[in-house]
């Protein structure tokens, strides 16, 4: 039998059509917005996205990430808030009661709370901003498997090159639709790591004899791997995944419930004496997610028998659990089951040719709710460098900064889910001197402590070519002092601005929209005094020369925010100075009236005491450069436009034609009197 | 030339496809979706909706509004919220200054902001949301125009009756499209004031001789005319509109400008020394409204040249009065002119059969943002009148308050308008002595004060059926005492709340959503103190009597909450009380998580101090119906369920089948404890 072949070139090949993967699609349809004869591909083995069930919960890091994605209100107009985690642990004579309350999320760590809404929703909302950004030129493309990946070595630094050669099958609708055990309801454990490798392959593949569709030869300059925790690409890369599994084995429930149980709508940690755990998620529509921990444990090296493991036996358990407040369930949305294990990879790329991304790199237990967040925040980091790369604006040596600032995130997930979830799967302490059951104690402060972890706003990525920390060996560095709250390597913190055009108050956050732009927040202090705008003159002066970064990294024929975009908050009432006399055009661009903004009073929301918050001086300001993805890169003083240029230019490509100067007059009324001030400002400086 | 002809019956028919006509579609979709068996139709004499231009401020009561009907969140997300007032006066040499700044929403009125979007956008999300919620069982049908209106006057008080005959004519695609003056640029002056009755009619029909569609007699029970200005419906009835015109002209433009002025994107009042005035209203998109006073004057009685009026025209005078700044249009969107009158109708029913609404009953200057908000009000007070009575739920005397409440407003809204345009016409006084021209302390009071008008948020019904006011000659009187800052006849207003089950902070305004249901809303006040427990207690026996207003107007079949929906708000902490403590199932319904709410302190959003801002003592509470559009009705004890009865009695239909006394029992874990307490509370009643 023979069947069709076709050959052809993308640039990123990306497989899988899950969170990981969707994020990495969305990342470069921005790209392919800008330049749309970029090539990406985003192919899944399933014939359809899923429709319910998997992983449902939002961080705040993911939420803010969203936000700048122009995601996040459509998201959580759907999403269910959690406000309140309920702790509750068996007294002397075995009775659950409620011991303690928690916030869900830490108060004051982020202008968003952690919300859950179910894999599929988040999906379409991803499908939707991938088509409509891309204009339909990325859609993701079913059932297709790839069957071969090959690189050649000798081409991986070559930027013409595709060096990765994928082969991919073309599926039948019914070969993708994953052979089940026939529950009537919806299940998952044919996803579920209850499942081996083999079996999974086995789910997808065509039974001997059947008709097979045709193939596709692919040559790649890039490949992402989003396949998920028995990643295929992982394996043909012979990458390997290092850990333990535990013997505890949780079932899982999408259910409206009908219970007496008077926290069923709060996030809720149930131990009891001797029937196990359950963690209680309250979801949209009524619907609550049970995990229950089950009695059936797995033996080391031993096959689990995956036909035990029924809703009926699921609701049995927590009805235990729950004793003696009453449980059952209305109506059965979705249920699987899995067995908690922790493991990771240690290599996330190959060559920087071909990355892997999510449950691919990382597996866990969900009850962190980590799994979807830190799988898009994967794709996240990877889909702007790769963007600036492919497109020709930065170096290869920026895509090394994948792996050295994912692998230790993952690294540390692993390490807290492990100490996490066993605090959440062992007996609690019958009294003090019980050192092998868990003190209530111990886990209430885990969670507490665990929560800042999980909500993403901790992460901390290390010195790099793209993050200049202060004090390291390294030619570029922040000086700390300038902002003494805000940390290089974490995500920059949103305070409220106003807009100084009309007086609107806003998160500064919102400003910092991913469209692989980096961003010079040049807080411009107390710029009503005549030395600081002097300062400023002198840094407009910089940006509008034919030396400034933007001038030689902005492509031409592309507008001067393009690849760095200055946005200027100063300290000033919007009474004591005019945007008119902020320098044009540098830092006010002609008829862009959402440039500027003010550290100030606002009409209905308070004052944001940005200054106060990140700690810079009102007075002289500074400049902060942060990052496409948000993560704040270099500190320095508003006159170091050296630091300025040594930062971009360790990673950043100048194009072939750049835009140059900005030959653009001062267009503002006040033109007359700034340009009087500016000469004599350039004056003192020749002095 | 014969037509075809067909007959038909409908409940409803509503004339005109505009903001009040569908406002009162998206208010009669609620009652259709719950008795699919009603016929409300929607007709317009144009065949496609407006794109561009038209009414595009949506004020603080209206989106409260918008929001209980599902709407405000997507409006809200392509809205441009205005923040800030500036006003510009000329100085001694006639250069325009900027001389102060007020908010555009007075703080503390409201949790919206006054915002802008077109029309267009606004028409289309009521038009999903009609779809949507009537199950695609109303929709725009059009082009269709009324030829003939008549009232059966010895059947308008027959409740099956169809009293009111229309015969409707289809037309063609193109006889739809008015005729225009054909310029390139969108414009509206085919809809402005500055065309005559005769005019509008003739661009909408078929030139002599041609081919016309067919012809419908529809019998209907009711008749809503929200035709506009120029009301077929309202002439048919033979209302007079009663107003004066002045002779000021003003043009309006929707562009992208180019200009200098610092103040572009705020709103602003400017006057200027003799070229006349501008309004500038920052919109979406980047676009800007300007309403531009014209030198050109109307004559009394004397017809207006309308060709005169081009956007060049309307630009040329704009820079004229922005000089020194620069002004230009990068992008012309839309322009019309209008000719400032103030005109109003005394009645706005004819036999509660045929109402109209809208511009069809009120006319005036656009400036103050009125229109669109005014005519969507009007009908989101009659929309849940007519759907009570129409499904047999409310006598007809409940339709007299239509008029009583919105011809008044209509009258207060012209008289300010009358007063608010002249301001904002003249010219500004040169000196203290000038009695001529108008003050501008004067004129920025009057802006500040306006506001408060303008967000329809201190509207304040009179006494009636359905308005308990204290003190006044009536059989039932609401006790102002018990909730000092709450005005019995103006809207509920909203202060933020706890869900109990989840902890969840809101605004209470959320819970009243608009599907045709009263609420009353519980203020428990101090329920863990057990003599005011036993008051509650006494409450929910009531409620759940054969003998309460629950019990006797809702409809069998239908759930508890469908008609008169109960919402506790308690004082205490959701550590002091227990939700299962609350009396079930009256005031806790069985596994239903959302009745019950804390005035305390939440994680992220402080402590809403709800009693506090409304004046309730937060020992002893009271009860407060709300009607089903929001507004304040009766404030009421805990015990006076006789205030209950007599207000609800007054209009309120019981059904043939009645939903009865609640069987239920106490389903919760704390059963017996209450029941205990139950019944000690009511052997204290009998002594």
């Amino acid at each position: 039998m023979t069947h069709k072949e076709i050959e052809s070139h993308c640039d990123v090949l990306i497989v899988g059509a899950g969170p990981a993967g969707l994020m990495a699609a969305r990342m470069l349809a921005e790209f392919v917005r800008q330049q749309p004869e970029l090539k990406v591909r985003i192919i899944d083995k399933r014939s359809t996205k899923i429709y319910n069930g998997q992983a449902d919960g939002l961080q705040c890091r993911t939420i803010e990430s969203l936000q700048n994605l122009g995601l996040a209100g459509k998201i959580l107009a759907e999403a269910n808030d959690m406000c309140t985690i309920a702790l509750y642990n068996p007294d002397e004579n075995g009775v659950i009661h409620r011991t303690g309350r928690i916030p869900d999320t830490l108060p004051g760590i982020s202008r968003y709370r952690q919300v859950v809404l179910h894999q599929g929703r988040i999906e379409r909302h991803f499908l939707d901003s991938i088509d409509e950004v891309s204009g339909g030129r990325i859609q993701v493309e079913r059932p297709l498997i790839p069957e071969t990946l090959e690189i050649d070595e000798s081409k991986v630094e070559d930027p013409d090159a595709y060096p990765v050669t994928v082969r991919l099958r073309y599926m039948s609708e019914e070969e993708s639709t994953p052979v089940q055990f026939g529950h009537k309801t919806e299940n998952g454990l044919f996803r579920s790591n209850l499942q081996t490798v083999e079996e999974e392959d086995a789910a997808y593949r065509l039974p001997p004899g059947a008709e097979a569709g045709m193939y596709e030869t692919v040559h790649c300059k890039y490949v992402i791997g989003c396949d998920g925790g028995h990643s295929w690409v992982r394996r043909t890369l012979g990458f390997q995944m290092v850990g333990e599994q535990t013997d505890y084995i949780w079932g899982v429930l999408d259910a409206v419930p009908a219970s007496n149980f008077p926290d069923i709508r709060s996030r809720c940690a149930i131990h009891s004496t001797d029937s196990g755990s359950i963690m209680i998620i309250p979801r949209e529509k009524g619907l609550v997610r049970f995990y229950v921990q089950l009695q059936e444990r797995a033996e080391q090296g031993q096959r689990v028998n995956r036909t035990k493991f029924t809703p009926e036996v699921v609701i049995a358990n927590a009805q235990k659990i729950f004793a003696p407040y009453s449980f059952d369930v209305s109506q059965l949305d979705w249920f699987t089951a899995y067995h908690i294990g922790q493991r990771v990879t240690d290599r996330f790329s190959k060559d920087e040719r071909v990355f892997i991304a999510g449950d691919a790199c990382h597996t866990h237990s969900p009850k962190a709710g980590q799994g979807m967040n830190t799988s898009m925040m994967d794709t996240y980091n990877l889909g702007w460098k790769l963007g600036l790369v492919l497109t020709g604006r930065a170096k290869r040596n920026l895509l090394k900064t994948y792996e050295s600032e994912r692998q230790p995130f993952a690294q540390a997930l692993i390490d807290f889910d492990h100490r996490f979830s066993r605090l959440f799967s062992g007996k609690p302490a019958k009294d003090l001197a019980d050192e092998m059951g868990v003190s209530m104690d111990v886990f209430k402060d885990a969670f507490v402590k665990g929560n800042k972890f999980a909500s993403g706003t901790a992460i901390n990525y290390d010195e790099s070519v793209i993050v200049a920390k202060e004090g390291k060996a390294s030619t570029v560095r922040s000086k700390k002092e300038l902002a003494k709250y805000i940390e290089v390597g974490t995500r920059f913190p949103s305070e409220q601005v106003v807009r100084h055009s009309e007086g609107l108050p806003l998160p500064l956050g919102d400003l910092l929209v991913t469209n692989g732009a980096f961003r010079i927040l040049c807080f411009a202090g107390n710029a009503a005094d005549p030395t600081q705008m002097a300062r400023l003159d002198r840094f407009a002066a910089y940006l509008d020369s034919p030396e400034s970064v933007i001038s030689r990294y902005t492509p031409a024929s592309r507008k001067r925010d393009f690849a760095i975009d200055v946005i200027t908050i100063h300290s000033n009432s919007r009474e004591e100075i005019e945007m008119h006399d902020f320098p044009a055009p540098a830092l006010y661009p002609k008829y862009n009236y959402d440039k500027i903004y003010a550290d100030c009073e606002s009409w209905h929301c308070g004052h944001g005491k940005a200054y106060e918050k990140y700690g810079i001086d009102s007075e002289r300001g500074c400049l902060i450069v942060v990052r496409p993805d948000g993560y704040t890169a270099l500190l320095a003083e508003i006159e170091d436009t050296k630091s300025l240029d040594e930062y971009f230019d360790t990673f950043l490509l100048q194009p072939t034609h750049a835009l140059g100067p900005n030959t653009e007059p001062d267009w503002t009324i006040y033109a007359q009197r700034k340009k009087a001030r500016r000469e004599e400002a350039l004056a003192q400086r020749e002095l």
